[in-house]
């Protein structure tokens, strides 16, 4: 019997937390493909052994018979290309796949962790309410070029969800109940429309029972 | 004759964005692979037209027969996939130099971002001053971490250099001028090694000859 690829994860996280840690990326990937996978509930990331994997000291990592990685995005991408599902195989659609799930990482998620810093890292800096407002315009500004991209478009490339998709739903559920989606409805249907998918509610499902278990335990 | 690939980029920068564009980094990737590549000058980004491509109003973009692409993560693979060169073939080692890639733009540059925020976009607001140490702690923390795995290696993955790398390099080459590195002489060594390699070294100064030609137009 081959051995089950394994994500890491926290065993707990403060309820702030539940249903944005990172390990819901993987999860929703293998639901897609249709890869069991196991997990390994870890207490404290910051050890010498958990960074010999995750040098920064985070969750998710990835360990399958070939590989051993870190980052979520390349963790997306090592899941769906293994599956030979969720890029297409035309070298155009492939390359507008990974390009999109570069936008989500690098171009949305920097001005949405921005958001989570200010309002969570620095909430009690005497800057956080003035600077609130400055931080929201770099969202909308990204928000309001991604709807006009977006269109009436049921994904970013067309009819076909993709890597790209899973990682910009992921990205922009990171802004769910800010109310920050509110001001653009193409987007949060989008974001709807992803997060409706079986394979996102079976993953935010796994994602929580492991906070619910430990909570009761 | 063939096409060349092509990208684009500004037409003109101010002096402080000199030698910090993104076209830099495909710009450099061609180099290391030894493809030829052509450069289309766009004086606004902001175009209808421009934005086809790159929703987001922003450079680079890369356009060759196939594939018509934005963000400098996915057109640095793309060139690096085309020329099957800076990605190893073997799976684990392919992964390995993708999730360095991934984690220069997911992990790295959002930290190094919020410093060009801060110094730049926020430079008159009025909490810029009280926020700097914060945001350096930011920049530190990952520092500290990255110094650490790098450890005696010559590249994040030992002796190859990959597209991990390129990537990596280019994003800590955004604090050139700022003074932080400093203080990790293992990772301004690291930095040094890659900006002295001759298609770093090619790549810099195409880079500049346009906005010195447009200075003396
Ligand atoms: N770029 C990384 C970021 C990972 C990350 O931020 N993980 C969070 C949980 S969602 C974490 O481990 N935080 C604990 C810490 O940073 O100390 C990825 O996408 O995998
Ligand atoms: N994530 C994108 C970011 C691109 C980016 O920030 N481009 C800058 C130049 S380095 C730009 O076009 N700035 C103009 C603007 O944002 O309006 C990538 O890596 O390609």
């Amino acid at each position: 019997m081959a051995t089950l690829p394994r994500i890491t994860t926290f065993a707990w996280v403060p309820e702030f937390a539940r249903g944005f840690v990172r390990d819901l990326r993987p999860r929703w990937a293998f639901e897609e493909v249709g890869q069991p996978y196991e997990v390994e509930l870890i207490r404290d990331a910051k050890t010498a052994e958990h960074r010999r994997v995750q040098p920064f000291g985070q969750v998710p990592t990835y360990r399958d018979e070939e590989a051993d990685i870190f980052e979520s995005g390349a963790i997306v991408l090592c899941i769906a290309e293994r599956a030979g599902r969720l890029i297409p195989n035309a070298p155009g659609e492939r390359l507008r796949a990974i390009q999109w799930l570069v936008a989500a990482l690098n171009t949305v998620e920097p001005v949405v962790m921005e958001f989570a810093i200010n309002e969570i890292f620095e909430a009690d800096r005497s800057w956080s309410a003035e600077r609130r407002p400055v931080v929201i315009g770099y969202i909308e500004e990204r928000l309001t070029d991604l709807q006009a991209r977006l269109g009436d478009r049921a994904w970013l490339d067309g009819d076909t969800f993709t890597v790209g998709d899973l990682m910009m739903v992921s990205v922009l559920g990171g802004l769910r109940g800010t109310g920050l989606l509110d001001r653009f409805p193409g987007l949060a249907a989008y974001v709807a429309r992803g997060e409706a998918r079986p394979a996102h509610r079976k993953a935010m499902a796994d994602h929580l029972a492991v906070f619910k278990r430990a909570a009761t335990a």
